[in-house]
């Protein structure tokens, strides 16, 4: 198989620590994606994924999965015993919830907010290919408080129990733990207070799978490219 | 269970069609949230559901599921039986694939022409409960003309296999069904060359489940508030 994706980006974090958890990664052929260059805007990507986003998953047979959350169903379940998505009907049910708030509260908020709130990687890589509009740069600085606002809801949840579907480790945790780490990056604060969200962080971060996944270090012309943008 | 949901509202809409497939209408007791006077922004609703929105699920132990996605990942497995959510990992991959292709391209899309683009609901209960700025109205235009120039995607899928993961109906085509509603709801235009998605439309149409799911008709007092607002 083979990852479309980028070193150190949010949703690829998102990946890479689901094919550490499964024991997958020698299984996989890495394609770094030029995000900086808009290679995932331009039609050879756009042909694999209409959003125009990483990461993409390219089966042995060519067949095309975007979107974590479908990537994640598909390894999660290669090996017929999914430890990440759930098993039981309340399980599937509570762990695609509590992964949809994780990405809507959290994620996507902080990535309208990188995209428009800030100078991002640059007007020619905002989704939606949509040019600048008036209020854009107001928007995308809402998106960025609404993530922090959405914030103790998550520590709320993990003062009652160890991880956000209950006492399992599993896919809607990932996309909360990558989505932390986009508020480092971008500079949105975690509030010192929210303790059960940053126990429960140090907790995630020691999984052997996390600890150890690839991809963690983003590529040194990235590095010196978002400098120059930023 | 409970299901608490607002007759005739294009999320509800899937999960009936979910509730009519599965055969499962006598096992739901449905709740009307009043929309228009904003009872899924007030804290009652909210303490279910911090996203603020419908659909939302109450099993009889007190669980709650919120987001059609999750609710239809319950109601589809409760009887050991997926048809709508895949069995293999690579139906499962595809299916949210698509399904998240549905809701990004159009559903979503429309919902922010709509609350933003139009006078929607009113000003009370846009998502993300935020007031107006400056280039909010744009911004939903933007919306309502991206779901338009998404749909020849869908339209090119639908030429190549009856449905949108292949030859089986599931999720992702109950998204875009409803997705079209709103579409046809908003006076979004759904081009008359899309053949292939037209054809579709009809195919879907006229399976017993959609054409017999429940809540199909709003409410005499949902129209009348609503010919107010516009």
């Amino acid at each position: 198989m083979k990852l479309y994706d980028r070193e150190a980006g949010p949703h690829p974090t998102r990946i890479r620590i689901v094919l550490a958890e499964k024991g997958l990664n020698d299984q996989i052929e890495f394609v770094s994606v030029d995000l900086i260059a808009a290679a995932q805007k331009k039609p050879a990507f756009l042909a694999m994924n209409p959003i125009g986003k990483i990461p993409v998953l390219e089966l042995d047979d060519g067949t095309i999965i975007s979107e974590s959350t479908a990537i994640t169903e598909y390894l999660d379940n290669l090996d017929g015993d999914p430890i990440l998505t759930g098993t039981t009907p309340r399980e599937k049910g509570l762990i695609h919830m509590m992964q949809r708030r994780a990405e809507m509260m959290v994620i996507d908020a902080i990535d309208d907010y990188f995209h428009y709130g800030t100078p991002g990687l640059g007007a020619a890589l905002r989704p939606w290919r949509a040019p600048e509009w008036s209020g854009a740069k107001e928007w995308g600085q809402r998106r960025g408080a609404y993530a922090v606002a959405s914030m103790p809801y998550f520590n709320d949840v993990l003062a009652t129990q160890p991880f956000l579907t209950g006492n399992r480790f599993s896919m809607p945790d990932i996309t909360l733990f990558a989505g932390l780490i986009f508020a480092d990056i971008v500079g949105l604060p975690i509030a010192s207070n929210l303790t059960a969200l940053h126990a429960w962080r140090s907790t995630v971060a020691e999984r052997p799978a996390v600890k150890n996944r690839t991809g963690q270090t983003p590529l040194p012309e990235d590095l010196a490219r978002l400098s120059a943008v930023s």
